[in-house]
Protein backbone atom coordinates (compact mmCIF):
# COMPACT_ATOMS: atom_id res chain seq x y z
CA UNK A 1 0.00 0.00 0.00
CA UNK A 2 1.61 3.74 -0.81
CA UNK A 3 2.02 5.41 1.98
CA UNK A 4 -0.33 8.61 2.32
CA UNK A 5 0.36 10.12 5.55
CA UNK A 6 2.91 12.64 5.88
CA UNK A 7 5.30 14.13 8.55
CA UNK A 8 7.12 17.33 8.28
CA UNK A 9 8.39 20.52 9.65
CA UNK A 10 10.94 23.57 9.35
CA UNK A 11 13.49 24.01 11.85
CA UNK A 12 14.77 28.14 11.73
CA UNK A 13 14.81 30.90 14.17
CA UNK A 14 11.75 33.76 13.62
CA UNK A 15 10.11 31.11 11.05
CA UNK A 16 6.52 32.09 12.37
CA UNK A 17 5.03 33.82 9.09
CA UNK A 18 6.65 31.33 7.25
CA UNK A 19 4.48 30.46 4.03
CA UNK A 20 5.58 27.12 3.94
CA UNK A 21 3.09 25.01 5.76
CA UNK A 22 0.13 26.57 3.60
CA UNK A 23 2.26 25.56 0.42
CA UNK A 24 3.10 22.13 1.24
CA UNK A 25 -0.57 21.35 2.87
CA UNK A 26 -2.73 23.07 0.06
CA UNK A 27 -0.57 21.13 -2.37
CA UNK A 28 -1.24 17.75 -0.57
CA UNK A 29 -5.04 18.32 -0.14
CA UNK A 30 -5.03 18.94 -3.58
CA UNK A 31 -3.35 15.04 -4.17
CA UNK A 32 -5.66 13.36 -1.18
CA UNK A 33 -2.70 13.17 1.10
CA UNK A 34 -3.06 13.59 4.68
CA UNK A 35 -0.03 15.80 5.36
CA UNK A 36 1.18 17.98 8.59
CA UNK A 37 3.52 20.59 8.46
CA UNK A 38 4.90 21.78 11.49
CA UNK A 39 6.92 24.67 12.37
CA UNK A 40 9.88 24.47 14.98
CA UNK A 41 11.11 27.67 15.48
CA UNK A 42 14.94 27.59 17.84
CA UNK A 43 13.78 31.47 18.76
CA UNK A 44 10.29 29.87 20.79
CA UNK A 45 11.76 27.33 22.24
CA UNK A 46 14.80 29.01 23.42
CA UNK A 47 17.61 26.82 22.25
CA UNK A 48 21.01 27.86 20.52
CA UNK A 49 21.50 26.86 16.71
CA UNK A 50 23.34 24.04 17.54
CA UNK A 51 20.18 22.41 18.94
CA UNK A 52 19.20 21.30 15.28
CA UNK A 53 20.92 17.81 15.58
CA UNK A 54 19.21 16.91 18.31
CA UNK A 55 16.08 18.20 16.85
CA UNK A 56 16.45 16.18 13.50
CA UNK A 57 16.99 13.09 15.55
CA UNK A 58 13.82 13.48 17.61
CA UNK A 59 12.11 14.29 14.66
CA UNK A 60 13.12 11.27 12.93
CA UNK A 61 12.53 8.94 16.27
CA UNK A 62 9.12 10.55 16.40
CA UNK A 63 7.82 9.86 13.12
CA UNK A 64 8.82 13.18 10.63
CA UNK A 65 8.96 11.85 7.09
CA UNK A 66 11.48 14.91 6.60
CA UNK A 67 12.46 18.35 7.51
CA UNK A 68 13.00 21.81 5.61
CA UNK A 69 15.45 23.61 7.59
CA UNK A 70 16.51 27.17 7.27
CA UNK A 71 18.49 30.14 9.24
CA UNK A 72 20.89 29.55 11.09
CA UNK A 73 21.07 26.12 10.66
CA UNK A 74 21.48 24.95 7.34
CA UNK A 75 25.09 24.59 7.20
CA UNK A 76 25.01 23.38 11.11
CA UNK A 77 22.96 20.29 10.39
CA UNK A 78 25.43 18.97 8.09
CA UNK A 79 27.42 17.39 10.73
CA UNK A 80 24.52 15.66 11.71
CA UNK A 81 23.44 13.87 8.58
CA UNK A 82 24.00 10.62 7.24
CA UNK A 83 24.23 11.37 3.29
CA UNK A 84 23.93 14.88 0.84
CA UNK A 85 22.46 15.47 -2.64
CA UNK A 86 25.60 16.77 -4.73
CA UNK A 87 23.66 20.30 -4.70
CA UNK A 88 24.10 20.29 -0.93
CA UNK A 89 27.70 18.89 -0.64
CA UNK A 90 28.82 21.24 -2.93
CA UNK A 91 27.04 24.07 -1.45
CA UNK A 92 27.60 23.18 2.19
CA UNK A 93 24.59 24.14 3.01
CA UNK A 94 20.93 21.88 3.35
CA UNK A 95 17.18 23.00 3.30
CA UNK A 96 15.73 19.94 3.06
CA UNK A 97 16.11 16.75 5.12
CA UNK A 98 14.36 13.23 4.17
CA UNK A 99 14.29 10.08 6.43
CA UNK A 100 15.12 7.11 4.24
CA UNK A 101 14.75 3.76 6.41
CA UNK A 102 16.58 5.94 9.42
CA UNK A 103 18.92 7.92 7.32
CA UNK A 104 18.65 11.23 7.78
CA UNK A 105 19.86 12.35 4.01
CA UNK A 106 20.85 16.26 3.33
CA UNK A 107 19.46 18.30 -0.21
CA UNK A 108 19.37 21.37 -1.15
CA UNK A 109 16.22 23.01 -3.00
CA UNK A 110 17.10 26.28 -3.09
CA UNK A 111 19.79 25.61 -5.56
CA UNK A 112 17.18 23.12 -7.98
CA UNK A 113 14.19 25.88 -6.87
CA UNK A 114 15.77 29.04 -8.38
CA UNK A 115 17.41 27.04 -11.35
CA UNK A 116 13.59 25.83 -11.82
CA UNK A 117 11.86 29.27 -11.38
CA UNK A 118 14.53 30.74 -13.66
CA UNK A 119 14.39 28.52 -16.59
CA UNK A 120 10.79 28.65 -16.76
CA UNK A 121 10.62 32.42 -15.92
CA UNK A 122 13.32 34.07 -18.04
CA UNK A 123 14.26 31.22 -20.35
CA UNK A 124 15.92 32.57 -23.21
CA UNK A 125 18.02 35.41 -21.89
CA UNK A 126 22.46 35.79 -22.40
CA UNK A 127 24.40 34.38 -19.71
CA UNK A 128 27.48 35.34 -20.67
CA UNK A 129 28.32 38.02 -17.61
CA UNK A 130 25.80 37.75 -15.07
CA UNK A 131 26.08 40.14 -11.70
CA UNK A 132 24.72 38.46 -8.87
CA UNK A 133 24.27 40.99 -5.47
CA UNK A 134 24.34 39.22 -1.88
CA UNK A 135 26.51 36.58 -0.91
CA UNK A 136 24.93 35.25 1.67
CA UNK A 137 23.22 32.25 2.35
CA UNK A 138 20.57 32.88 -0.40
CA UNK A 139 23.52 34.06 -2.64
CA UNK A 140 25.64 31.27 -2.83
CA UNK A 141 22.52 28.68 -3.62
CA UNK A 142 21.60 31.06 -6.41
CA UNK A 143 24.72 31.34 -7.34
CA UNK A 144 25.37 27.79 -7.65
CA UNK A 145 21.73 27.51 -9.56
CA UNK A 146 23.02 30.32 -11.88
CA UNK A 147 26.20 28.41 -12.83
CA UNK A 148 24.61 25.66 -13.14
CA UNK A 149 21.94 26.82 -15.81
CA UNK A 150 25.77 27.96 -17.86
CA UNK A 151 26.47 31.27 -16.88
CA UNK A 152 29.69 31.75 -18.27
CA UNK A 153 30.55 33.91 -15.47
CA UNK A 154 29.32 35.22 -12.36
CA UNK A 155 30.47 38.50 -10.38
CA UNK A 156 29.60 38.29 -6.32
CA UNK A 157 28.76 41.45 -5.08
CA UNK A 158 28.79 41.92 -1.62
CA UNK A 159 29.72 45.01 0.77
CA UNK A 160 31.42 42.16 2.90
CA UNK A 161 34.40 41.50 0.64
CA UNK A 162 35.80 38.91 2.17
CA UNK A 163 32.51 37.00 1.53
CA UNK A 164 31.94 37.80 -1.19
CA UNK A 165 35.56 36.46 -2.02
CA UNK A 166 34.96 33.47 -0.11
CA UNK A 167 32.14 32.44 -2.40
CA UNK A 168 33.77 33.59 -5.29
CA UNK A 169 36.52 30.83 -4.70
CA UNK A 170 34.25 28.52 -3.59
CA UNK A 171 32.52 28.49 -7.04
CA UNK A 172 35.53 28.76 -8.88
CA UNK A 173 36.21 25.36 -7.35
CA UNK A 174 33.58 23.65 -8.03
CA UNK A 175 32.81 24.75 -11.68
CA UNK A 176 35.98 25.70 -13.00
CA UNK A 177 38.67 28.75 -12.38
CA UNK A 178 37.38 31.82 -14.12
CA UNK A 179 34.13 31.22 -13.82
CA UNK A 180 32.99 34.02 -10.74
CA UNK A 181 34.58 36.59 -10.16
CA UNK A 182 33.91 39.19 -6.73
CA UNK A 183 33.82 42.85 -5.87
CA UNK A 184 32.60 45.46 -3.77
CA UNK A 185 29.22 47.60 -4.59
CA UNK A 186 31.46 50.54 -5.53
CA UNK A 187 32.15 48.74 -8.94
CA UNK A 188 28.37 48.41 -9.57
CA UNK A 189 28.55 50.94 -12.14
CA UNK A 190 30.80 49.47 -14.63
CA UNK A 191 29.66 46.09 -14.02
CA UNK A 192 26.50 46.51 -14.40
CA UNK A 193 27.35 48.25 -17.73
CA UNK A 194 28.96 45.69 -18.76
CA UNK A 195 26.36 43.16 -17.93
CA UNK A 196 23.60 41.07 -19.29
CA UNK A 197 21.71 40.84 -15.80
CA UNK A 198 21.72 40.71 -12.59
CA UNK A 199 20.40 38.45 -9.51
CA UNK A 200 19.56 40.31 -6.36
CA UNK A 201 20.29 38.08 -3.10
CA UNK A 202 20.22 40.84 -0.33
CA UNK A 203 17.11 41.53 1.70
CA UNK A 204 16.73 44.94 0.70
CA UNK A 205 13.18 45.23 -0.91
CA UNK A 206 11.52 43.34 1.73
CA UNK A 207 8.93 45.04 4.11
CA UNK A 208 11.69 45.61 6.54
CA UNK A 209 14.07 46.45 4.40
CA UNK A 210 12.00 48.67 1.95
CA UNK A 211 13.69 50.01 -0.85
CA UNK A 212 16.14 49.88 -3.62
CA UNK A 213 19.85 47.79 -3.42
CA UNK A 214 21.35 50.32 -5.41
CA UNK A 215 20.92 53.73 -7.20
CA UNK A 216 18.32 52.84 -9.98
CA UNK A 217 20.20 54.72 -12.59
CA UNK A 218 22.98 51.86 -13.26
CA UNK A 219 19.87 49.76 -14.38
CA UNK A 220 19.38 49.67 -18.34
CA UNK A 221 16.93 47.83 -21.01
CA UNK A 222 19.57 45.72 -21.68
CA UNK A 223 19.61 43.93 -18.31
CA UNK A 224 17.49 40.86 -16.87
CA UNK A 225 16.85 41.34 -13.72
CA UNK A 226 15.98 38.07 -11.40
CA UNK A 227 14.64 39.00 -7.41
CA UNK A 228 15.30 36.48 -4.57
CA UNK A 229 12.89 38.67 -2.29
CA UNK A 230 9.17 37.46 -2.48
CA UNK A 231 7.72 38.93 0.09
CA UNK A 232 6.26 41.25 -1.57
CA UNK A 233 6.18 39.62 -4.79
CA UNK A 234 6.68 43.07 -6.40
CA UNK A 235 9.74 45.17 -4.78
CA UNK A 236 10.67 48.66 -5.32
CA UNK A 237 13.84 46.92 -7.79
CA UNK A 238 10.93 44.66 -10.00
CA UNK A 239 8.96 47.61 -10.70
CA UNK A 240 11.28 50.29 -11.94
CA UNK A 241 13.80 47.36 -13.78
CA UNK A 242 10.36 46.73 -15.83
CA UNK A 243 9.27 50.40 -16.24
CA UNK A 244 12.81 50.89 -18.16
CA UNK A 245 11.50 47.86 -19.99
CA UNK A 246 13.97 45.04 -18.42
CA UNK A 247 12.76 41.38 -18.12
CA UNK A 248 11.90 40.40 -14.74
CA UNK A 249 12.18 37.36 -12.50
CA UNK A 250 10.54 38.04 -9.04
CA UNK A 251 11.18 35.86 -5.88
CA UNK A 252 7.77 33.98 -6.03
CA UNK A 253 8.78 31.08 -8.55
CA UNK A 254 12.18 30.00 -6.05
CA UNK A 255 9.65 30.00 -3.42
CA UNK A 256 7.40 27.82 -5.24
CA UNK A 257 9.71 25.82 -6.68
CA UNK A 258 11.70 24.81 -3.74
CA UNK A 259 9.18 24.30 -1.77
CA UNK A 260 8.00 22.06 -4.72
CA UNK A 261 11.38 19.74 -5.11
CA UNK A 262 11.05 19.16 -0.83
CA UNK A 263 7.28 18.02 -1.70
CA UNK A 264 8.90 15.77 -4.02
CA UNK A 265 11.57 14.71 -2.04
CA UNK A 266 9.29 13.97 1.11
CA UNK A 267 6.38 12.09 -0.83
CA UNK A 268 7.86 10.52 -4.01
CA UNK A 269 4.55 12.08 -5.60
CA UNK A 270 5.12 14.40 -8.73
CA UNK A 271 4.01 18.10 -7.09
CA UNK A 272 1.73 20.70 -9.44
CA UNK A 273 4.53 23.40 -9.69
CA UNK A 274 2.12 25.38 -11.15
CA UNK A 275 -0.52 25.31 -8.89
CA UNK A 276 2.24 25.82 -6.35
CA UNK A 277 3.04 29.10 -7.62
CA UNK A 278 -0.23 30.72 -8.00
CA UNK A 279 -0.51 29.76 -4.10
CA UNK A 280 2.87 31.75 -3.46
CA UNK A 281 0.91 34.55 -5.28
CA UNK A 282 -2.57 34.46 -3.09
CA UNK A 283 0.09 34.02 -0.10
CA UNK A 284 2.38 36.31 -0.86
CA UNK A 285 0.16 39.04 -2.66
CA UNK A 286 -0.70 39.65 -6.28
CA UNK A 287 1.75 37.85 -8.21
CA UNK A 288 4.26 40.03 -10.61
CA UNK A 289 4.65 37.81 -13.57
CA UNK A 290 7.59 37.48 -16.02
CA UNK A 291 7.53 40.25 -18.25
CA UNK B 1 -9.34 31.28 14.01
CA UNK B 2 -10.13 27.72 15.60
CA UNK B 3 -6.55 25.55 15.55
CA UNK B 4 -7.92 22.84 12.62
CA UNK B 5 -4.52 21.06 12.76
CA UNK B 6 -3.62 18.40 14.84
CA UNK B 7 -0.28 16.29 15.63
CA UNK B 8 -0.31 13.58 18.39
CA UNK B 9 0.87 10.28 18.91
CA UNK B 10 1.20 6.84 20.86
CA UNK B 11 4.71 6.11 23.02
CA UNK B 12 4.46 2.18 24.21
CA UNK B 13 5.89 -0.79 23.05
CA UNK B 14 5.18 -3.50 20.27
CA UNK B 15 2.43 -0.79 19.21
CA UNK B 16 2.70 -1.69 15.91
CA UNK B 17 -0.79 -3.25 15.00
CA UNK B 18 -2.82 -0.15 17.25
CA UNK B 19 -5.86 0.59 16.01
CA UNK B 20 -5.34 4.25 17.46
CA UNK B 21 -4.65 5.76 14.19
CA UNK B 22 -7.14 4.93 12.34
CA UNK B 23 -9.55 5.51 14.85
CA UNK B 24 -8.12 9.28 15.82
CA UNK B 25 -7.74 9.66 11.97
CA UNK B 26 -11.28 8.82 10.83
CA UNK B 27 -13.15 10.59 13.58
CA UNK B 28 -10.87 13.59 12.63
CA UNK B 29 -11.54 13.13 8.82
CA UNK B 30 -15.28 13.13 9.25
CA UNK B 31 -15.00 16.58 11.22
CA UNK B 32 -12.83 18.01 8.49
CA UNK B 33 -9.65 18.34 10.79
CA UNK B 34 -6.59 17.86 9.36
CA UNK B 35 -4.88 15.44 11.59
CA UNK B 36 -1.64 12.94 12.24
CA UNK B 37 -1.46 10.14 14.47
CA UNK B 38 1.56 8.99 14.70
CA UNK B 39 3.23 5.58 15.79
CA UNK B 40 6.24 5.71 18.55
CA UNK B 41 7.68 2.40 19.56
CA UNK B 42 10.42 2.07 22.11
CA UNK B 43 11.26 -1.38 20.65
CA UNK B 44 11.44 -0.26 17.16
CA UNK B 45 13.70 2.88 18.24
CA UNK B 46 15.99 0.54 21.12
CA UNK B 47 15.28 2.78 23.82
CA UNK B 48 14.28 1.87 27.13
CA UNK B 49 11.33 2.50 28.89
CA UNK B 50 12.93 5.29 30.76
CA UNK B 51 13.32 7.14 27.51
CA UNK B 52 9.47 7.99 27.38
CA UNK B 53 10.35 11.24 29.45
CA UNK B 54 12.93 12.38 26.43
CA UNK B 55 10.35 11.19 23.91
CA UNK B 56 7.31 13.43 25.91
CA UNK B 57 9.80 16.63 25.65
CA UNK B 58 10.57 16.09 22.56
CA UNK B 59 6.87 15.66 21.04
CA UNK B 60 6.58 19.22 22.25
CA UNK B 61 9.59 20.52 21.31
CA UNK B 62 8.45 19.50 17.77
CA UNK B 63 5.14 20.58 17.65
CA UNK B 64 2.83 17.77 18.91
CA UNK B 65 -0.80 18.69 20.70
CA UNK B 66 -0.63 15.63 22.95
CA UNK B 67 0.15 11.72 23.11
CA UNK B 68 -1.54 8.44 24.09
CA UNK B 69 0.66 6.73 26.44
CA UNK B 70 0.67 3.19 26.80
CA UNK B 71 2.32 -0.33 28.34
CA UNK B 72 5.54 0.19 29.37
CA UNK B 73 5.56 3.70 30.01
CA UNK B 74 1.99 5.06 31.73
CA UNK B 75 3.50 4.85 35.47
CA UNK B 76 6.97 5.87 34.33
CA UNK B 77 5.84 9.03 32.59
CA UNK B 78 4.18 10.75 35.28
CA UNK B 79 7.48 12.20 36.65
CA UNK B 80 7.92 13.99 33.83
CA UNK B 81 4.53 15.81 33.39
CA UNK B 82 3.01 18.91 34.77
CA UNK B 83 0.04 18.19 36.22
CA UNK B 84 -2.52 15.15 36.49
CA UNK B 85 -6.02 14.78 36.27
CA UNK B 86 -7.97 13.03 39.27
CA UNK B 87 -8.29 10.25 37.59
CA UNK B 88 -4.67 10.05 36.36
CA UNK B 89 -3.40 10.74 39.96
CA UNK B 90 -6.42 8.45 41.97
CA UNK B 91 -4.99 5.74 39.49
CA UNK B 92 -0.88 6.79 39.02
CA UNK B 93 -1.00 5.82 35.64
CA UNK B 94 -1.87 8.22 32.65
CA UNK B 95 -2.85 7.08 28.93
CA UNK B 96 -3.34 10.82 27.33
CA UNK B 97 -0.89 13.63 27.36
CA UNK B 98 -2.38 16.64 26.48
CA UNK B 99 0.44 19.96 25.90
CA UNK B 100 -1.28 22.80 27.01
CA UNK B 101 0.89 25.92 26.37
CA UNK B 102 4.44 24.64 27.45
CA UNK B 103 2.74 22.29 30.27
CA UNK B 104 2.36 18.59 29.50
CA UNK B 105 -0.72 17.29 31.17
CA UNK B 106 -1.89 13.56 31.98
CA UNK B 107 -4.65 12.05 32.14
CA UNK B 108 -6.72 8.48 32.06
CA UNK B 109 -9.20 7.65 29.31
CA UNK B 110 -8.78 4.26 29.98
CA UNK B 111 -10.72 5.36 33.20
CA UNK B 112 -13.21 7.64 31.68
CA UNK B 113 -13.11 4.91 28.36
CA UNK B 114 -14.53 2.06 30.40
CA UNK B 115 -16.93 3.63 32.74
CA UNK B 116 -18.42 5.32 29.60
CA UNK B 117 -18.77 2.09 27.58
CA UNK B 118 -20.20 -0.12 30.87
CA UNK B 119 -22.57 2.57 31.67
CA UNK B 120 -24.25 2.35 27.42
CA UNK B 121 -23.56 -1.58 27.56
CA UNK B 122 -24.69 -2.42 30.78
CA UNK B 123 -26.65 0.49 31.68
CA UNK B 124 -29.32 -1.20 34.53
CA UNK B 125 -27.32 -4.39 35.84
CA UNK B 126 -26.65 -4.60 39.27
CA UNK B 127 -23.57 -3.62 40.84
CA UNK B 128 -23.76 -4.94 44.40
CA UNK B 129 -20.81 -7.32 44.41
CA UNK B 130 -18.31 -7.23 41.43
CA UNK B 131 -15.95 -9.57 40.59
CA UNK B 132 -12.68 -8.57 38.37
CA UNK B 133 -10.21 -11.08 37.21
CA UNK B 134 -6.67 -8.99 36.58
CA UNK B 135 -5.22 -6.83 38.68
CA UNK B 136 -2.66 -5.52 35.90
CA UNK B 137 -2.52 -2.21 34.20
CA UNK B 138 -5.74 -2.38 32.74
CA UNK B 139 -7.28 -3.92 36.03
CA UNK B 140 -6.27 -0.85 37.66
CA UNK B 141 -8.36 1.30 35.29
CA UNK B 142 -11.14 -0.62 34.92
CA UNK B 143 -11.56 -1.37 38.71
CA UNK B 144 -11.09 2.62 39.41
CA UNK B 145 -14.10 3.05 37.04
CA UNK B 146 -16.55 0.45 38.11
CA UNK B 147 -16.16 1.63 41.92
CA UNK B 148 -16.59 5.15 40.45
CA UNK B 149 -19.75 3.87 38.39
CA UNK B 150 -20.82 3.09 42.12
CA UNK B 151 -20.19 -0.70 42.46
CA UNK B 152 -20.13 -1.39 45.90
CA UNK B 153 -17.73 -3.42 46.46
CA UNK B 154 -15.02 -4.80 43.89
CA UNK B 155 -13.09 -8.56 44.73
CA UNK B 156 -10.06 -8.45 42.71
CA UNK B 157 -8.94 -11.51 41.59
CA UNK B 158 -5.36 -12.19 40.30
CA UNK B 159 -2.57 -15.32 40.62
CA UNK B 160 -0.46 -12.50 41.65
CA UNK B 161 -1.37 -12.15 45.61
CA UNK B 162 0.73 -9.42 46.27
CA UNK B 163 -0.67 -7.72 42.86
CA UNK B 164 -4.14 -7.93 44.05
CA UNK B 165 -3.45 -6.95 47.30
CA UNK B 166 -1.65 -3.91 46.39
CA UNK B 167 -4.74 -3.00 43.65
CA UNK B 168 -7.06 -3.53 46.73
CA UNK B 169 -5.52 -1.40 49.10
CA UNK B 170 -5.05 1.29 46.65
CA UNK B 171 -8.95 0.92 46.03
CA UNK B 172 -9.82 1.28 49.62
CA UNK B 173 -7.62 4.28 50.06
CA UNK B 174 -9.45 6.21 46.68
CA UNK B 175 -12.33 5.02 47.39
CA UNK B 176 -12.86 4.09 51.07
CA UNK B 177 -12.56 1.18 53.31
CA UNK B 178 -14.44 -2.21 52.53
CA UNK B 179 -14.55 -0.97 48.66
CA UNK B 180 -12.31 -3.36 47.67
CA UNK B 181 -11.11 -7.08 48.39
CA UNK B 182 -8.65 -9.77 46.67
CA UNK B 183 -8.49 -13.00 46.33
CA UNK B 184 -6.67 -15.82 44.26
CA UNK B 185 -8.11 -17.63 41.84
CA UNK B 186 -8.90 -20.55 43.53
CA UNK B 187 -11.96 -18.53 45.31
CA UNK B 188 -13.42 -17.68 41.86
CA UNK B 189 -15.97 -20.69 42.46
CA UNK B 190 -17.46 -19.05 45.73
CA UNK B 191 -16.91 -15.64 44.53
CA UNK B 192 -18.72 -15.68 41.00
CA UNK B 193 -21.82 -17.98 43.13
CA UNK B 194 -22.44 -15.04 45.08
CA UNK B 195 -21.23 -12.11 42.49
CA UNK B 196 -23.46 -10.10 40.30
CA UNK B 197 -20.84 -9.90 37.55
CA UNK B 198 -17.44 -9.73 36.65
CA UNK B 199 -15.00 -7.55 34.56
CA UNK B 200 -12.37 -9.49 32.78
CA UNK B 201 -9.33 -7.95 32.46
CA UNK B 202 -6.54 -10.26 32.02
CA UNK B 203 -4.81 -11.26 28.26
CA UNK B 204 -7.05 -14.35 27.96
CA UNK B 205 -9.48 -14.44 24.59
CA UNK B 206 -6.80 -12.39 22.85
CA UNK B 207 -5.33 -14.01 19.70
CA UNK B 208 -2.36 -15.19 21.08
CA UNK B 209 -3.60 -16.43 24.34
CA UNK B 210 -6.72 -18.05 23.28
CA UNK B 211 -9.18 -19.80 25.67
CA UNK B 212 -11.38 -19.29 28.91
CA UNK B 213 -9.80 -17.11 31.75
CA UNK B 214 -11.31 -19.75 34.06
CA UNK B 215 -13.68 -23.05 33.72
CA UNK B 216 -17.27 -22.39 32.17
CA UNK B 217 -18.91 -24.05 34.63
CA UNK B 218 -18.21 -21.27 36.99
CA UNK B 219 -20.81 -18.89 34.73
CA UNK B 220 -24.15 -18.51 35.49
CA UNK B 221 -27.16 -16.74 34.16
CA UNK B 222 -27.37 -14.24 37.07
CA UNK B 223 -24.16 -12.72 35.75
CA UNK B 224 -22.95 -10.03 33.66
CA UNK B 225 -19.54 -10.26 31.99
CA UNK B 226 -17.94 -7.40 30.87
CA UNK B 227 -14.83 -8.23 28.01
CA UNK B 228 -11.57 -5.40 28.16
CA UNK B 229 -10.14 -7.90 25.41
CA UNK B 230 -10.87 -6.21 22.07
CA UNK B 231 -9.00 -8.42 19.49
CA UNK B 232 -11.17 -9.87 19.00
CA UNK B 233 -14.09 -8.75 20.06
CA UNK B 234 -15.94 -11.92 20.57
CA UNK B 235 -13.92 -13.80 23.10
CA UNK B 236 -14.56 -17.00 24.30
CA UNK B 237 -15.88 -15.85 27.45
CA UNK B 238 -18.50 -13.52 25.84
CA UNK B 239 -19.56 -16.12 23.12
CA UNK B 240 -19.76 -18.84 26.31
CA UNK B 241 -21.99 -16.46 28.60
CA UNK B 242 -23.86 -15.22 26.26
CA UNK B 243 -25.25 -18.97 25.22
CA UNK B 244 -25.69 -19.14 29.03
CA UNK B 245 -28.00 -16.20 29.02
CA UNK B 246 -25.28 -13.47 30.41
CA UNK B 247 -25.74 -10.14 29.89
CA UNK B 248 -22.66 -9.08 27.93
CA UNK B 249 -20.37 -5.99 27.37
CA UNK B 250 -17.12 -6.65 24.70
CA UNK B 251 -13.99 -4.61 25.11
CA UNK B 252 -15.09 -2.35 22.27
CA UNK B 253 -16.72 -0.26 23.92
CA UNK B 254 -13.82 0.60 26.01
CA UNK B 255 -11.31 0.98 22.98
CA UNK B 256 -13.79 3.02 21.16
CA UNK B 257 -14.25 5.80 24.02
CA UNK B 258 -10.78 6.13 25.87
CA UNK B 259 -9.85 6.70 21.92
CA UNK B 260 -13.29 9.30 21.81
CA UNK B 261 -12.02 10.70 25.30
CA UNK B 262 -8.12 11.21 24.20
CA UNK B 263 -9.26 12.58 20.69
CA UNK B 264 -11.88 15.12 22.62
CA UNK B 265 -8.84 16.18 25.25
CA UNK B 266 -6.68 16.52 22.09
CA UNK B 267 -9.02 18.53 20.07
CA UNK B 268 -11.71 20.31 22.25
CA UNK B 269 -13.82 19.07 20.23
CA UNK B 270 -16.93 16.71 20.81
CA UNK B 271 -16.27 13.05 18.96
CA UNK B 272 -19.05 11.26 17.75
CA UNK B 273 -18.44 7.80 19.77
CA UNK B 274 -20.88 6.04 18.24
CA UNK B 275 -19.50 6.28 15.10
CA UNK B 276 -15.82 5.40 16.43
CA UNK B 277 -17.33 2.55 17.94
CA UNK B 278 -18.76 1.08 14.69
CA UNK B 279 -15.29 1.45 13.29
CA UNK B 280 -13.66 -0.50 16.26
CA UNK B 281 -16.40 -3.07 14.99
CA UNK B 282 -14.76 -2.84 11.18
CA UNK B 283 -11.24 -2.30 12.35
CA UNK B 284 -11.48 -5.43 14.96
CA UNK B 285 -13.72 -7.36 13.11
CA UNK B 286 -17.60 -7.95 13.51
CA UNK B 287 -19.04 -6.21 16.49
CA UNK B 288 -19.96 -8.70 19.41
CA UNK B 289 -23.54 -5.97 20.65
CA UNK B 290 -24.24 -5.99 24.38
CA UNK B 291 -27.43 -8.51 24.71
Amino acid sequence: MAKDSFLVGLIGAGIGPSLSPALHEREADRQGLRYLYRLIDIDVLGVPPEAVGDLVRSARDLGFDGLNITHPCKQLVIEHLDGLSAQAEALGAVNTVVFEGGRAVGHNTDVTGFAASFARGLPDVPLERVVQLGAGGAGAAVAHATLTLGAERVTVVDALADRAAALAASLDRHFGAGRAAHATPDRLPQLLADADGIVHATPTGMAAHPGLPFPAELLHPGLWVAEVVYRPLETELLGTARAIGCATLDGGGMAAFQAADAFRLFTGREPDAARMLADIGELAGAVSAPK
